[in-house]
Formats: structure tokens, C-alpha cells, sequence
């Protein structure tokens, strides 16, 4: 059972604050209520009679009486994520200067989580939602239809889903990926591990199982597998499944995946991750292996980090706009919520590749 | 303005999905309120046929009823920061194992925010808060009292705040930084930076002024502090303020005064970082000043990572339990949602101390 909560004490009015204020019960209540205009020296006097009798603005009385409650849901993948985490900062800072607060839950790639977690975000009355979801297939957008359907303005970020008609916000995965792995075939690299593919039950073997398990799995993680089978491509290179780790996306399993395709006899000169665990985990088979960056095999990375610009030598990456990503998701959605329709359109922003020393060129 | 909402389409009610399920509508209320026993089977007919009508518990309407919203309040400083992602992590998996939610609000170590937050919170009806308090002195705790004296259960993480009679759950930061040094101490060395001190705008010379000056900082920073120096007192090594970095925080500074450190006619052998920016700041003046680790100078940090295992050498870490500091803080506030009275208690947990290869013997 909960404790018993003392809601006895009753807050003041919105008139007792006008009164200590000396203004009229309009300016108090467009200057508390963050609507209208109320010219800086009327809003000052009132914020300090209201601070004075310890006025709460009941957001959620006026949320029902205005539409508004001034708040943003975000729903995102993996909060402990680093580049979750700024593309959350990006949100709340841009939803900030707008005088919205924003609430996060995260659902562990998980989702179920998700469900439960716009249900959370609609008791909570949000304004609308920005989500990282964890969705792939068209029968899973349902959760997502059903707060549209309810007139809640969305708007995905990272990862767009398809059979949605959303706006969303996202990085040019496939051309960073596509640049990335040209960068080092430019350097005389042929052989060159991906890490990490859709993660698969039964081993694949031919491009085309590869390309449908990865359009079954995460938008972006198939954006990326794309982009560097363009970049194959553009130089002529045929493909080969025994390049692409398809094992569970974790370190261990990508140390374990780089170590099998340094052993092959036509080992691979050059790795690309395109996650952080599959970066250090690839860095543990390199050292193990005996072998030394860049002059063994080169790497490039996606997520840069200031870990990985210490490294010895330091990593060249692909660095994510994580702040813009998030402010530009704010953006998108608060035009919806003033009322703008939704373009259903991708806005794509660009990476940046950041040149540093784990390429070298390759001497057969 | 905002859309208008289409809120015209009546929901189902409980005892629809009652007779959907075929169960009493009491059986089906207390599944769907998640209160009170239901056997397995009528569990899973009524969430069944709750899935099938498409019913959404209003949970305001039962928080309304019930005074128990099944949310968590959440504010740490800094989403951004893998320790606080980590903690989130533990806090959400903890409390959903429990059947309650948890929404987060960031504040950038930003005191403005985190009194903003407060109120979100409270707006939100929330049945308890965590806190991870940018707070420092008396004067600045008056919005948590505030939260307390409405009644809401309020417990602390990872910075206990004096003055507030609140049950806090922390990590022994000043044990784990007097390990940590002492760890150097034992091997030889004599002359150890400390990256970070307290934040000064004028120089500090002795070490009464640097304590006084961590006694005005975050709570966190004035226990590693100690840490270090019960490290240097109980080898009888004399306090030299040139050792102790009290520029503002950033990666910048850190690397700006190891280089300072390093070019001392009697320069430092080992360095102490408090935070991952500091290391690498740390990093980066080593590599410049020409030396190497752990020969020239050794290296100890605080908050381990999968890329401080991966470097060359692999650095000697301090792991905070992050999952575990945030299972316990669920815990604790979840005992007094359920009428547990507040303790006042610091509950302590412990760190791992990770021997890899950063620190050498020093042989003068």
C-alpha cells in the first residue's frame, strides 16, 4: 500500500497570486500558465509573488483545460547508449528553449517495452512523441498507429520505420558506410570484414540471403550492410559471406568473428564496425591475433568517442551529429504540435569522417 | 496552437473486458489495475481480451483513485555520462521487475533544471523520485524539501547531500580513491596528480583551502579528494598543491595541467583521474610530452569502460557498480512508496578495483 500523502494543504489561486503581484488574474494567468503575451515587468512581478506563496503551476488542470501540457515523451532504444544519450541531450535542449520539458524511458531494444512505454507517454499526457524504436516489421508498428490515431503528433529519430507515413530524423548511414569502406578499398584493400551483419540462426551464404535478413532486421543496421556492399560494388569486388559477422551483436562475439576472418587464408586486411562493441571488441582479436594496426589491418569505425581519438595510434571514425539529431527531432515535432501536418518525410543529416591513423595503405 | 484530438472514441470499460474474458469484473480490475491477486489463467484471459477490446488503463484516473500512479521519477545531471546511463539502466530494470515505470528528466548539473524537474515530477504525479542532486550547500535543497513536505518519497543516488535527511545510496568513492593511490604509493611512487579537484578561480596553495574549496563542490568530488589525500597521509607523503588540477572540468584543462604537471623539474610518476574526460585528457598530455605508460608515468581512473580494456597497455580502472547503485536506489524508494518510513541512511556500495597494466614500479 502507499503511504498516506498530506494533499490537504491548499495550494494558492492563480488570483491569490495576482493580488500579491498587484496585477491583474489575466497576466498572472498567461504569465503561469506560459501562454500569451505579458509585457517582462508584469511577468517578473508575478513569478516573485508566485515563488513568494509557493504557487505550482497545476500542469496537468491545465494541460486538460488547454490541450497542452508542455512536456515531450522520448522513447529510446538504449539510454546507456552513448549516442542515445546525445541525441537525448540534443532533444531536451532544443525542447527546452521552447519552454517544453522532456520525460525518457528507455526500453532496452525490447519491443514489448516499447508498448508499454507509449502507453506510459499517453497517461503522462505528453504533447507528442519522439521514438528510437525497436521496430522492424509492419505488424509491430501498431503501438505507434494507435498514438497517431489518437491525434499525438510522432516523429521517429535514428531509425526509420517503414509503413509508416512519420517524419523522421536520421543520419545518411548508407553513404557514411559506403565513404568508410571506399576510403580503405582506395587504400588497396579487398578483403574487408563487416562487423556486424543481421545476426542470423543458420550461417548465410549467398548476398541475397544476407540483404533479406538485414531488410527483417533494424532499419539502420540494413542501411549500413548497404553501404559497404556499394562500395563492393563500385570497385568490382565480389562479395563473400564469410566477411559478414552474422553471430549476436556483442563484443565477445565480434572479438571471436574478427579472429576467424584473420585466420582465413585469404585473411581480411581491413575491418569496418559499425558499433562501439563491435570496435573494441575487433581491437581484443587484433591484438591477440599478433598483429598491429595499421601496418597488419586497417580499421575504421562508426561512433567517434574521445576513447577512440586516444587510442595509440588513434581511430579513424564516423562521428554521428548526435545533438543536431536530437534537435532537429524536437524541431520536427513541435511545428506538428503547433499544429503543422505531418510530411511523413526522412529528414537525413550528414556524418562527418574524421581521418585519423587505423588506415594504412595496403601492400600485398 | 495546438492539433485538435480526437478523444471522441469511447474506450472499452473493465467490465467489457470482463465479459470479454469471461472472468468477474473484479478479477479483471485487479489485473488491469495490477493490485491484489488474480490466478494465472484469469491473468492471462483478461489481459488477452484487454489486448483484443484494445483497452488502455487510465492511469490517471487510477493514480486519481488509488493515490499509486506506477511511475518512478527519475533526475540524474547528466544523461550524457555512461555512469548515470548505467544507473538509469539498474533503476528501470529494477522498478519494471516491480510493475512500476520509470521517466527520467536530464539536468546538466544544472541547479535551475533540476528544481524545474522537480515540479515536472510532481506534475506527473509520480510516486516517488531518485535524485542525483547538482546541489551543494543548505540554501540549495529547498526544492527537494519541498517534494518531501508534499510527501512524495524522495531517495538520493550517487550524491549524498548534507543537510537532507533523506536515505542516499552512494559508492565509497573516498575508500576506492585512497585504494587507488595507495595502489601507486606502494609501487614507488611519490609524486601523484589528482585530475579533478574542486573548480577555484584564484590558484590554491595549501591544503586547507583545497579542502574548504571540495567542501563547496559535489559531494562526490570532496570524498575522491579525501580519498587521495588519506592516501598521501598514510604514507607520511607531504601535500604539494601543484599536484592537484582546479581548473573547471573539462578534457581541455585536464590536458593543459598534466602537461603542467609533466614538465615540474620534480614532475609527477603517476596521475589519478576521477572521470573518464580526465583520462583521456591525461592521455593525450602523456602522449605529447613524449613519454609512455606505464614506464614514464603511471595511470589510474575511475569508471571503467570497454575501451580503457582495450588500450595499449589496458588501464588500471576503478569499476562503479552502476546497475547495482540504481537496483538499490529502486529498492530503497520502493519500500517507502510502500509505507516504509525514510531511514537517512547512506547505503554504501563497493567498487572493483581492476588491476590491468597502466601502473609500473617507479625506480627514481
Amino acid at each position: 500500500m502507499a503511504a498516506e500523502r498530506d494533499r490537504s494543504v491548499a495550494p494558492p489561486t492563480i488570483s491569490e497570486v495576482a493580488a500579491e503581484a498587484g496585477v491583474g488574474r489575466a497576466s498572472a494567468a498567461r504569465t503561469l500558465g506560459g501562454y500569451g503575451y505579458v509585457s517582462p515587468e508584469l511577468r517578473e512581478r508575478v513569478l516573485q509573488a508566485a515563488e513568494k506563496l509557493g504557487y505550482r503551476a497545476n500542469a496537468l488542470a491545465r494541460s486538460m483545460s488547454t490541450g497542452v501540457s508542455h512536456t515531450l515523451g522520448l522513447i529510446v532504444a538504449d539510454i546507456g547508449n552513448p549516442f542515445f544519450a546525445g541525441v537525448t541531450r540534443g532533444i531536451s535542449d532544443f525542447s527546452r528553449s521552447r519552454g517544453f520539458d522532456t520525460i525518457v524511458l528507455s526500453t532496452h531494444e525490447d519491443l514489448e517495452e516499447e508498448k508499454v512505454a507509449v502507453g506510459v507517454l499517453m497517461d503522462k499526457r505528453v504533447d507528442g512523441m519522439i521514438i528510437a524504436s525497436a521496430a522492424v516489421a509492419r505488424g509491430e508498428v501498431a503501438h505507434i498507429q494507435d498514438a497517431v490515431s489518437r491525434g499525438i503528433p510522432v516523429v521517429l529519430v535514428d531509425r526509420a520505420v517503414e509503413h509508416l507515413a512519420l517524419d523522421s530524423v536520421v543520419i545518411d548511414n548508407r553513404e557514411a558506410s559506403r565513404r568508410a569502406v571506399s576510403h580503405m578499398i582506395e587504400r588497396g584493400h579487398r578483403r574487408i570484414g563487416f562487423i556486424w551483419g543481421p545476426a542470423v540462426k543458420k550461417p548465410i551464404t549467398t548476398r541475397r540471403a544476407l540483404t533479406a535478413a538485414a531488410s527483417q532486421s533494424l532499419w539502420t543496421d540494413g542501411e549500413r550492410l548497404n553501404g559497404y556492399l556499394d562500395a563492393l560494388d563500385d570497385a568490382g569486388i565480389p562479395f563473400d559471406a564469410d566477411l559478414v559477422m552474422t553471430e549476436p551483436k556483442t563484443e565477445e562475439n565480434a572479438t571471436a568473428a574478427v579472429a576467424r576472418m584473420l585466420a582465413l587464408e585469404n585473411r581480411i586486411t581491413g575491418i569496418f564496425c559499425t558499433e562501439t562493441d563491435g570496435m573494441t571488441g575487433a581491437l581484443r582479436a587484433v591484438r591477440s591475433s599478433g598483429l598491429r594496426y595499421p601496418a597488419d589491418v586497417s580499421l575504421i569505425g562508426f561512433d567517434d568517442s574521445s576513447w577512440a581519438a586516444v587510442m595509440d595510434p588513434p581511430l579513424t571514425m564516423i562521428e554521428q551529429p548526435m545533438l543536431e539529431l536530437g534537435a532537429r527531432a524536437a524541431e520536427t515535432l513541435l511545428h506538428q504540435i503547433d499544429g503543422a501536418t505531418p510530411s511523413g518525410k526522412m529528414h537525413t543529416l550528414e556524418t562527418r569522417f574524421i581521418e585519423r591513423a587505423s588506415v594504412a595503405q595496403w601492400r600485398p
